[in-house]
């Protein structure tokens, strides 16, 4: 086959298996994670039932795809924030911030939907990752004196990862950044609350 | 019947009921999760099938009483120390650091049970007053002068609950008690790492 040809194939394979996945998320937020079927999913996604066990074996396989996709995007927001302007400090909190309020907006019902489902090699890769990120900010922000030096940075990452998850209960985007504030107050950082 | 062959019975009944339940988390313990069934549940307490279903409905159930206890045990043992002595910060970093040990104990395998197990009334109700304690807690030590008071008690709690589960994943004691005191610096409150 001629190589423009592969690429269209390629193309309309990628544009059903996102329909599968935005498919399989509408239902889920609609109907709940227990709720809903193949048959649903492909009926929404507009295909047959035989076409999407071709793409996924089952429902739990394409809300993983789905959750790995959110983390990735994330994490490249986050990449995006490290890289800006100011001191390791500050890109530090503007991270932490930003990783508090996506898991504001994902919420409780993200975070069930996470629970069920069977940890994948490709989420924990993106966790870990995302894990380095911080970690190598906090050694940056603590070898320029921004913050403590008398912890190791990925114990300090993982402090920051745990208490930073109480966002997704908080009731106000101004919750969201005292608690970023507070978190930032265990590194020793200083941020100002509003 | 006459009171005291109620009270025998009763006491049966509770004997029975430790041994399923000690049963079905030790075989879980060894076996894992999704590998323990009800007859192995019934052989290991040594009743039969049908009396175990006279006690429980399923493995879930059996094994959502496991857990409500070992919240109410800890939840106990929280009390005690928070009505030790000191100043309301000293009994608060007692408070946190036997939370954080307990976290620590449990470790990723009593999370990751934790998280399969579909949530259930009464160990929501075992995590409202844990809350509550701590915030209490909290409260005092902010009246008292000993950490921050410029937000809100019941969110610190929150952000206290969220930051130690962390000490799940630690790999020591003295690592645990590390991150207690970021989790203390958190709040403003001063606690010595050693």
């Amino acid at each position: 086959m001629p190589k423009l040809w592969n690429e269209t194939v390629e193309a309309h394979r990628t544009q059903v298996r996102d329909a599968i996945v935005d498919s399989a998320a509408a239902l889920v937020f609609e109907h709940g994670l227990r709720a809903v079927t193949m048959s649903q999913i492909a009926e929404h996604a507009g295909i047959g039932r035989a076409t999407l066990y071709k793409y996924f074996p089952d429902v739990d396989a394409i809300l993983r795809t789905w959750h790995t996709r959110r983390v990735e995007e994330h994490l490249a927001e986050l990449v995006r924030v490290r890289a800006g302007s100011g001191t390791a400090g500050a890109r530090l909190t503007a991270v932490l911030r930003s990783y508090a309020h996506g898991m504001h907006r994902a919420g409780r019902h993200d975070r069930g939907l996470v629970q069920a489902l069977h940890p994948d090699e490709q989420i924990s890769d993106a966790r870990n990752r995302l894990r380095e990120l911080i970690s190598e900010l906090i050694a940056e922000a603590a070898y320029s004196g921004e913050l403590r030096d008398d912890i190791a940075a990925d114990e300090l990452a993982d402090y920051c990862l745990h208490a930073l998850t109480a966002a997704a209960e908080l009731g106000s985007d101004a919750a969201v950044d005292r608690l970023v504030a507070v978190t930032a107050a265990g590194l020793r950082l200083q941020v100002e609350v509003e």
